[in-house]
């Protein structure tokens, strides 16, 4: 029985899960999906995000150039698994002080009602969070940036909560920002934001030493019956440098700041090859999701060593069940 | 001929210029008018805000107690230098969830319209801005806090700008922020922010060093017929610590994030005994002014080495004709 | 009615309580008792213990030269104020390994059955806590450290827990520790040491901000009929460095490590002068206390600002009074 | 000829030396000989000791949890190779407030007279020793612990040195620490611990420079003709992180705080891909021996880049031949 | 055509770019031509320079020992990818006060006028610029240290400019700088150096990132028609430690302080396993190239991981057209 | 008897040595000579240089601004002590690549064969050592800087040793360097620099502690018929911050980087309220000093807490037996 909500996509990138596996989530047998090079000049395509769109699939990618300025591009998939990534980023249409271009990464794409609204780390002064929509992937409407700086990780949920938007975020330090939490914030006009709500932290000490460090939030938030299944990253600070690692948790659906669950044990890691090994080494980083409602298929897309694109497969049942086998007691 | 608009104070605190005096600014001769002591059980009394009430004054201290525990206390004046200070802290109405105390200090206070505001650094896992408004200065009704952590020194203008209401904030981290930037925000209501503009940052180099590792805003920025008057905060970091200066810059009137004109020199330093020796040496940080439109007078309050409140005089024509006499090049 | 068990002194030093004063300690009016010159080529003379001996008073000094080098000498008063400090450090006899210097610092001196010991921050590879005992503070025979390193401040109980001595310390690290525990050991014979307890740490929020960063013993722990009354240092790290205030805490007379009370409120702060100026501002940092007990009374000798020494007073009531007056929540 | 005494282990691990090493010690051909997840829901096992025992062997392994909670867990193996640990990490009988559980890991056992002692970084109020034994791997029996915290890596001596037990062991602080000596320490009773002495620290400048920023002790002690062998890892700072090597010294028999010799050059270090790529790169991290007297053959269990357990071999005489070979002129 | 000056070099090592290699830098297919164990003794073999020597080639190699000793060797071959490296360092004769040994690294070599200069990062209470000459490769005169400390990347021009001999260096300071900029300077006697300029530094921002914390000069300047090609090293500093890619500018010929032309893209990156993995991971470094003026062919000589040397070849004019194709707008 | 060639200055500033004044270093009874403002539009006027010129004395200056820019200004004095100091700050001639001005200060003033050498730290993209003459200081003429950066301090001898000119200077970094050592270089024509040579650093451990964590030359050594007299400052790194403190040494006549002798003790600190309070807390700072040969009479000027400065008195044989009377036994 699935627990999920939303869309129907009988024909989204799955693999069936591997007889021996212990884990809830297991990683697509031809990982890499996106290598470093499948757009020209790119030094990396990773931390990347995808929707259904049309017959097949649209997203927002990361791509580094080989100067490695950080930049996010649009592409097309009729599989989900092959990308045709355009070779020029996006640009914006909007006021010139906001869609000003300082550096964009880490994207996130989200539908609501009627259109695809991209949010992404946007260089304002300092990062902070860039919202802009499109109907087509090909003209994008850049709208204010949604906080003031130092901010990263905005990911908006698929529909309003109460009467406003909503969005999760990390605020953040103008470096390699050394601790964060993630807040929840509501928006009556996705313009003016407030009524901010804290919603859960580091978890200090040996319980769960992966996420000891700072956590943010992933792909946009997946309605369940049960509540938002929220796939975030946890961060460890190791003697030789952070390890990036995913977990699940499961919030209030109608008052999201409110954790009803949450991993205690991480539900992917950096292990293979590919993401231990590239320009930040160890780190798995989740920017999207897709789904399936009848079946509760997830797939998970998430950038490997800041480097390339890896896909991995779960079910909502999997991450459900697997927060009830490995609770996690304190969430302070 | 003064340039001030708005309150006529004839009896505000005052001195003139001594003769001898070469700086735009001159010290109360009384200094401290706030001693460590004056509440009891305070360690120390300083970053506090007054505004003209009734026949005399109110203000809003910050106290550090004896635990030195920061919150912040309601007080008033016949004179504005002799104060009564309440022995408990302010209680807020509102929200559990943002009136839950963690922290408090370093308030301001601004009357917009019917009311008295008074915006602090309030702690909400983490340093953010609260917001609360009181007709009488004896109940206290506490908004949303305005953004997301990790924010200090929000500053309301004494009037809506356009539509909106409109702060200046400066972003921060989670502890002894090694930057800071000054950012205009606006709202429709005081819950929701947005519109979120830089406006100016540190100065790099030794164009004007004491503002080179970060600037804030201070008091309730001064209507003039110049543009908004603001008095700030600016650090520089030498090999014994930060060394906290105040400066003065003038922001255009209807979009106050473009800065006309700003104070390549300081304006007061820490150079008194009580400026250099305390709980934190070498501070001297503003954050109130009583203003008379007709002379032009400013008086200035300002907390001294983190420990007691002194009193400074100026006039808008001083700080405008300063700023033309060491005018900035660059504000970048 | 006193609470204190102990020495009966009469003559000892003592200055009743100003009229005005709010605060449970008080300085001597005549203070630094001990200035940084009193010895030929000190610089500074600070964090230093004194005890009852003959028909006077005996003591331990840490005098750093002017190469600045730290090391601890004999004294002996009439009175307890004006001291004859010896211009030569103390020689240990002892085991070679042991008793070779390399610095000696902050001493404590604790009476124990027939003997004083002396316990100081001893360098061995690092700091660890030296001890020695004298009958006549003319020779000196030194034990064994009593700890691996790193550890700082060292405070023996004035008799056997049980049946073996116990200890009060701080562990550490090699250089300006930024963090520190209180813990509780005990011996057999002062050699072998084990049965490690932790006591108190840091206070981390805002309850008690002023004990924040780190917490040592200070002088030697007082019996009281409520438990051991132990005086300590606390820490605070502000945006210009540190400032060590002084605190009390109430301890089970038999199980040390139990905290039955603690201050919340700091009992004495880096205020005068002399205290916030000097090669390291803004210090309080005690080490020994004479006691009497038919009237309770408790003078404080303290270093201020790592330069000169300073004297206070209190009462067991006066403190005991305070911890219910001011009592600390958590003592987490 | 064998220069070692103590167990005959003709059926311990093995593999003879390649023809073309250069190395005094050579890896086993199937490393690693225990994964990450040889225990279900173990993110890694690594650093981790065996012992003869029975017909076989027994050991306690480091397993770290995927919610990468350190505990140490009970194995037992015919071979010495492949293992069957226990999915329950171990728990202690014992005084509650020693046996209350925060973090326990990098486990050593070791021998004594009629019972295995199990050493451990235990976490009480920060790193230090834990120490336990068992008669049959089954019920353990925990002690006090050692030393106060902040230690890592003690190591206990198979015998008494003259009437007291014996330990080795590296003080530390309480995070990633930058620093770390060598120690040897005593005691009656494995309760008081005392007569503590500094054997070697880091190497500065270029001599040898793989140990130049840290060392700490591994293995158990291997006690030979020409004094007590021990193995020990070493670190180096690089602009990327620590790498950890492993070296060899040679201790006096009856002082072992004076060294004999030291090994100039490392024995082994991170150049494997599993030693290289993991939660932790760059990590060879040695804890335990077997070791057959007759033929002095060693076979080190280390762990790998703190994730999986790898197994090397050496003989006696060729570490003791190394040291010879590439002397450490200078070891303070 | 042909843009290069200088030697000609027919058999230089070269391989033709493939076909489907978008980058101006295309590897060896053999890499790496050096491996870590090449030489008795070695850690790793890297960062190394070579030159047309004979009828072969000579060159000078940093060979870290075992004992992670950093010093420089001689070494000779055929064809320029086979070596036969001395298994003994370069001694030097020369002042005592010059040539005693604290360490040595990072070896340039410049044929000028009638020998060949060696450079190389020496050790001097500091790192600083060591110079010597020598004529075959068996005798070396070291000459005097050309700057004070701290410096790192000498590189000597392979003629005067103007009348003075000429070297690029990166001023540095005494650990794993987080800064650093290059900088040219003049000397008529390679003894007395002087008339510093500021060439280019680290390009803050998104522009080029990958050299936005520190740059330093790589090979001896390449004479071209158009100007001095220059591949040096930029650094980025992620939240996982320095990742060190491979860029190229242009200097005007007679003052080559003016940068021409720089790339904004990298031309060689740690992507190959043995650039990403070893005892520094993510390090592409290189030290020397081969040409061959008629056919315009470069070979470089690079370090990787600072564990093995690798070789790449390209072209004056791919390098030239890529700084055209990618230019980077501000070098300030 | 005096030890002193060179000036004959009856006239110079002079006390005598107070009755009971137990240092070998005492202050002018007036002190501070020079206040911070007594320049208009000075923030402070501090680490100053003076010589004898013409009948009176000329002296540069370091006024830093109420910008806080660091400038430096000549003035003119009939006694030494009471200074007419330009309200404009010195211009220079030279090349424009080099009297570009990024900030200039702590100048020194050395008069060599028939003119006036002002040597300074001079910002070039980093600071590095600025060098320039003047017969008249009125026009001064600006050479090339002497060194690449980093540098601070550089001070030249009053005539060449050989037939080189000489320079003393202490390398540092782009920041609050906490490292120092001294180094000489040699110059033929003051425009290119070499043979330098290492002096003496810092020592560590605690025989003299006080020159623990840099130390930098000071004014122009003195030349005596036992060596260079050298007077230079020395910081400790206390956990409140650096204390600048002054010490002497004795240098070799014809090889002056041989240290003949050196003090253990500092010959003056901070100690008087304006020495320990200012902009940076704790700092003595000796830029220059005036001689009188036949009586031995020395005169130096010192910043004081980078706000004031400073005069104290001294003999030649005064420090030279101070250092006999307190060795320093290991300068290394």
């Amino acid at each position: 029985m699935s627990h999920l909500k939303g869309n129907v996509l009988p024909d989204m990138p799955w693999q069936e899960k591997p007889a021996n596996c212990r884990m809830p989530v297991w990683r697509y047998s031809e990982n890499p999906i996106i290598t470093r090079d499948a757009v020209p000049n790119a030094n990396s395509i990773f931390n990347s995000a995808v929707v259904p769109f049309g017959e097949g699939y649209a997203g927002v990618f990361r791509c580094d150039s080989r100067s490695v300025s950080m930049d996010i591009f649009a592409g097309f998939s009729k599989d989900g698994i092959h990308w045709e990534i355009s070779a020029q980023p996006i640009s914006f249409e909007g006021d010139p002080e906001v869609t000003k271009r300082e550096y964009r990464y880490d994207p996130r794409v989200c539908f609501i009602e009627d259109r695809y609204y991209i949010t992404w780390c946007n260089g304002y002064h300092g990062p902070t969070i860039g919202i802009a929509y499109t109907f087509d992937f090909k003209t994008f409407y850049q709208l204010e940036n949604a906080f003031l700086p130092y901010n990263r990780n905005g990911v908006l949920f698929p529909r309003k909560i109460g009467e406003h938007y909503a969005m999760l975020s990390r605020p953040s330090d103008t470096g390699h920002t050394p601790f964060g939490d993630i807040f929840y914030s509501e928006s009556p006009d996705l313009t003016f934001w407030g009524k901010h709500r804290w919603v859960m932290g580091q978890i200090t000490g040996d319980a769960s030493a992966w996420q000891s460090k700072k956590i943010g939030p992933g792909p946009t938030p997946i309605e369940t019956d049960e509540g938002w299944l929220l796939i975030y990253h946890g961060v460890i600070n190791t003697c030789n440098g952070f390890v990036y690692r995913i977990g699940c948790a499961l919030l209030d659906l109608e008052k999201p700041w409110i954790v009803k669950a949450r991993s205690r044990n991480y539900i992917l890691a950096p292990q293979e090859l590919y993401e231990c090994v590239g320009d930040v080494p160890n780190v798995t980083f989740p920017c999207a999701v897709l789904t399936d409602a009848p079946t509760g298929r997830i797939a998970i897309y998430y950038g490997c060593a800041d480097t390339v694109t890896g896909l991995a497969f779960t079910t909502a049942e999997e991450l459900l069940q697997y927060m009830k086998d490995y609770p996690l007691e304190e969430t302070t």
